[in-house]
């Protein structure tokens, strides 16, 4: 950013030249898309040695700033960390492309056919913290769907991200697409996220990825439609009807699997007359776990009280909230008032309670006697994904190149006139 | 509104009702959904002389304050347009019910059973002005796609609004349906619709219905997502290859069938190596079109000259702009640069000609060999439509039932854990 531009103008710069390379992604041709990202990963490959050394001065930087344990792990690339990234950006090339493929057709009373045609979006905005890898994997859903990205990455990962968007950007263009496929924002100012976010007409979605911090300050202040998730508060439900193995075996994997996952649950609800509620809460506490309850659950085990504040907390941590509910209108109710819309499950035999729990929770996910854990696009069989959606427009759930995309409607006639 | 009651207040306890009405609509089989809105129907039309005195009252007051013909028009109701309205509900009962319909599914190599099912968005919000059908015809869409709903008609049509939607809530409520599944913002205050606009969180979709101006407004001011088209400027391409009498009909039904209209024609652009240019002007000055062209137009016809601001123009008169250009590329940069990615159709014989241009031009809506006016969802044989969006995301073109929902992912496992 030279010295008199304001963070604005080079979003207004820089957003004019994505929207002239959307124009020109939307017209690519499948295999165009993925010899570009071929050669991607394979320049981001052979500048290992550059993006390795890049690393080490942010992660030298960081440890002087005295970054915490877990944000200098998310931020460290190493030779494995950095061949996955590459192997990634070569996953994403060998996904269907959804770009041109037809959502429906039909022939009208006059002859006029018309299809609904997808599309993409245009020109898609990142703004994301510590972990440099997003570079590449948010480069390359974008790309891959016929995008123009605009990626603003956090200050500590400044130098690995330069080194991988450099590397990327140039394998990019040597396979002949656009120039301005793939920006990096130059500047770590803040200004440059407000000004993305308020680049309504020139950036035609924001996907935030980082913590909570993050997310709800795009939430709060974009003009630009966003998808992301703030909180993942999910829940299992145990019926009364369910399978006591069952049930230990997903709420431990729900909950311990991976703990600090947006689709961990963080609160357990088992129905009041399900008659092993103690083996439950002790399989918890047994993988290590602390258990809060409320009344009636800690009149079944040792367990610390739950207060208030506990139905509404995203631990990420193994830490688990429980309540005892009345069967499964007791559940729905619980996740209506306390839910965050991400993913909730039920555990029963019963398919006439499961179908209810499924019709009627309102979450972008729910499942039917599987782990909250499997909220993912990998795991739903999208190849990858930019991120899990709360909202209830566009896309909901985990979001992957479909997502990426839009349609529009493509009519063909014989000269029909309204009259 | 009490007068203690701030217009947010009001909008927080009115959201707050159509949350939970949304809810229950969520979960109502179709043939309920059906019910209610033949009973609405028949209450509408039974109140018809309640709401035509209403309408009476709404028309005297406007020709007191001055409103033109056209405004005084679009406000008046007589029986005829009450039966229309009428016949509009029972119509919208008939159609399809979006709901529960499942997108697509797949089975994962786990067993696990994944599908994305169609569901209502929630509580929409409407922002209209004169035309008090709308508040019919809004209510009937969002009742049948199970969305609560909130209507805010313009103040000129006050009584006839609140007439007709007292008998159309009173039907519902007979056949069932919950107390607060369309409501009517009882003031015509204009704050009320800044606080709609700004109720993220209760409204999760403003459609605003109107003028420029009022969509103008709604887009600048919502927090709330909006699905709105600002402007309609539509072009015909008539390409070197066209059939010269398809190309006059064409041009004349999209420019004077009903100039009005979103839909309609606002620029020509004619290849510069087509033979038959004059013949167009002729036609479309036969038809009672005035014609403002470039340079080259003038030199083939006696037309006013257009000036810049003519290609960023929707005129929604009998005036139409016409410019010579170089090809389908010419086309394509002309639209690029002043289009509003509304609707634009090519008059081509040549199919590769034609299939660049639908490839190539970024609107909702592109067409080969018909008129423009056939953007409209009953023409798409949608049914009916809540309005056309020329947004990026969520949808596009006409919306009607199946625009006003959203997806959840449903699975459907055997204790499938992530491990």
């Amino acid at each position: 950013m030279a010295d008199s531009e304001t963070p604005g103008d080079l979003i207004a710069t820089m957003g004019q030249g994505a929207r002239v390379a959307a124009q020109d992604l939307a017209r690519l041709p499948t295999d165009t898309k993925r010899r570009g990202l071929e050669a991607a990963a394979a320049a981001v490959q052979a500048a290992a040695d550059a993006i390795l050394a890049a690393n080490d001065r942010d992660m030298t930087r960081a440890a002087e700033a005295g970054l915490s344990g877990a944000l200098l792990d998310r931020l460290r690339l190493d030779p494995a960390r950095l061949a996955g990234m590459v192997a990634g950006i070569a996953a994403v090339a060998a996904l269907d492309d959804p770009v041109g493929r037809a959502i429906d057709e039909r022939t009208r009373p006059n002859g006029l056919h018309l299809s609904r045609v997808r599309v993409p979006i245009g020109v898609i905005g990142i703004v994301y913290e510590s972990r440099p890898n997003v570079t590449a994997d948010a480069a390359a859903l974008c790309v891959m769907s016929g995008n123009a990205v605009i990626l603003r990455g956090g200050s500590e990962a400044r130098d690995s991200n330069r080194a991988i968007h450099a590397a990327f950007a140039a394998g990019l263009g040597e396979a002949g697409l656009p120039h301005d496929a793939v920006q990096l924002v130059p500047t770590t100012d803040r200004a440059a996220v407000g000004a993305m976010l308020a680049a309504d007409g020139l950036i035609d979605l924001i996907v935030p990825r980082g913590g909570k911090g993050l997310v709800a300050r795009v939430q709060a202040e974009a003009r630009v439609p966003v998808l992301a998730h703030l909180d993942g508060i999910n829940h299992v439900f145990v019926h009364a009807s369910a399978d006591p193995a069952m049930a230990v075996a997903i709420v431990v994997d729900a909950k311990m699997r991976r703990t600090g996952v947006c689709g961990s649950m963080e609160t357990l609800l088992i129905d009041r007359t399900y008659p092993q509620a103690a083996t439950l809460i002790a399989g918890l506490q047994a993988a290590g776990c602390t258990v809060r309850g409320d009344a009636g659950v800690r009149a079944l085990a040792d367990v610390d009280p739950a207060d208030e504040a506990d139905w509404d907390t995203e631990y990420l941590d193994a830490i688990a909230s429980v309540a005892l509910v009345d069967g499964v209108d007791g559940a729905i109710a619980h996740i209506a008032a306390h839910g965050s819309h991400h993913t909730d499950a039920i555990v029963a035999t019963d398919p006439d309670v499961a179908e209810c729990f499924l019709a009627e929770v309102d979450s972008a996910i729910v499942l039917w006697n599987a782990s909250t854990q499997f909220a993912d696009g990998g795991e739903f069989g999208l190849g990858a994904e930019i991120g899990i959606a709360t909202g209830r427009l566009h896309a909901r759930g985990p979001v992957a190149l479909e997502g990426l995309t839009t349609y529009k409607w493509v009519g063909r006639g014989a000269g029909q006139v309204r009259g």
